[in-house]
């Protein structure tokens, strides 16, 4: 560890891999509430946790983790090896992310996402999981977005609950997505529309914008 | 308090309230430029300030306050009994907040807000207060939103200068929000019209969207 | 130095002008995988460092910088005199800003960003970088957005790659710039079109989303 022992505070139960790296003012394994007796968690071997970051009890993250600063990942979440989840972000708990997933700055993920190997978050998108924030249940009803295999989101993007975006689909920077998106597809906007699929063209985001 | 003396800094003039948590990295009634001789703030009974958080001298919160990683509250800010401040918000100085406000994860309140009991603003929501950013008076003229009781906010919505949200209305995530929202509507887009009202129809927020 | 100096880590080879002020917690001139041997930064005299805050190693700063909370700029980063950085914002590595340049809070700025003088960035404004996000040659094809002086860029905004926003523009909060802004111009929307120029007329923020 390259912290000082009285900066850092890793607690009972929190198991860290082989060759792990941690910061200064970092906060691993913290309690929770509904906590049970043998609640286990942990990091993979290889990691690296940057400073001012908290990661909670009951979480188990794999092997070559890579965690910008001031990252917040919540209780009994998921996240597979190679992973990264860059600085400011919030990983709610309850959350499910596969293998060489990227999660960049200021990303915003609620309980109950499913994030699938190998999608990537731009900065600042924000998923949602409250499909009825009126209804008294709310809590009960919560429903969050599934990314599948590959799919990229833009920076600033909105995903509205219960959405599944398709593998390998592009959502274009500051769109608002308020349904599904097949597979493959490339869509834009406010609300996002479908304008080509992936296979017809470019890799010009900012053309595909400026199409919308 | 849970966290260790050292790591937690509580400046005189701040009053804690009976059973107050505390943890680390925490600053509580941080001095700022302006203060006067007698200035005093304060945190209500049974509140958790969690880790990394920063709340300014002079502000005065209520009971059972509940405070996510990495906030910031500036000073001269008024916050209500049984509100909750989630994970990297900004709470600037000067903002009025009534009893039982919930704020989600990484939300900005710029001075000279005022959010009445009860409203609910989701995760990246933005409000704004510069409305002639251009003038040379701009700080004579700042003037926030006003958030009217019950109201809610969508993730990731940016609220114009001066805009007031009607008591219960309901904005769809990803809006802009340009001019006034009556009480009971609901609106969606950018910029933001009114589609419905709640009194006619759904909890559903993602077909309220698809419907813009 | 106001903090007490367990709290503060000042990596060797970064330098601090007279009359800095470090807050609690904060970590400057961290050291980076590629650093070079005779990598050198600093701090400008008269700069206010608040607490969180983490700056890295080969990045060079003017004088009377004033930095929020929670904030992270990266290494081999230039950054003028007379600016500002707002608590939660990210600059990365390799970014170039002027004199006189603010910064809101949350707000991201990618590698290969150019601010020129005077600019100014709303809250949660988001600058992309990506323009190739499918291709395999992605890292080698970023290009950031240039910010002419003068500017001013609403709140929430997102800026596609390689988008140039003119000299003394003005981009409604909320909106998605998807091409270059010529100099003078008001933009507002998703995706941003121009709606008048500032010499027109009025310094009213809120009227011109409402007209888009």
């Amino acid at each position: 560890m390259t912290a000082t022992a009285d900066s850092v505070r890793v607690h009972p139960g929190f198991e860290l891999g082989a060759d792990v790296t941690l910061e200064d003012f970092v906060i691993l394994g913290k309690p929770f509430a509904a906590m049970a007796q043998d609640d286990r968690g942990g990091l993979g071997a290889h990691s690296v946790i940057r400073s001012h970051t908290v990661i909670y009890a009951a979480t188990r993250i794999g092997a070559r983790f890579q965690c910008g600063h001031h990252v917040l990942i919540r209780e009994r979440t998921r996240i597979g090896a190679d992973c990264s989840v860059g600085t400011g972000s919030v990983v709610e708990h309850h959350v499910r992310i596969g293998d060489g997933v990227r999660l960049h700055s200021n990303v915003f993920v609620p309980e109950f996402s499913t994030l699938h190997d190998g999608c990537w978050l731009g900065p600042n998108v924000v998923l949602t999981n409250a499909k009825y924030p009126r209804s008294p249940r709310v809590k009960d009803e919560l429903v969050g977005p599934t990314i599948m295999p590959g799919a990229k989101i833009g920076a600033n993007t909105t995903v509205l609950p219960g959405v599944t975006i398709g593998a390998n689909a592009l959502v274009g920077a500051g769109s608002v997505v308020v349904r599904d998106v097949p597979a493959d597809a490339v869509v834009v906007g406010n609300p996002a529309r479908i304008i080509k699929s992936i296979t017809d063209l470019p890799y010009d985001l900012e053309s595909l914008n400026a199409n919308c």
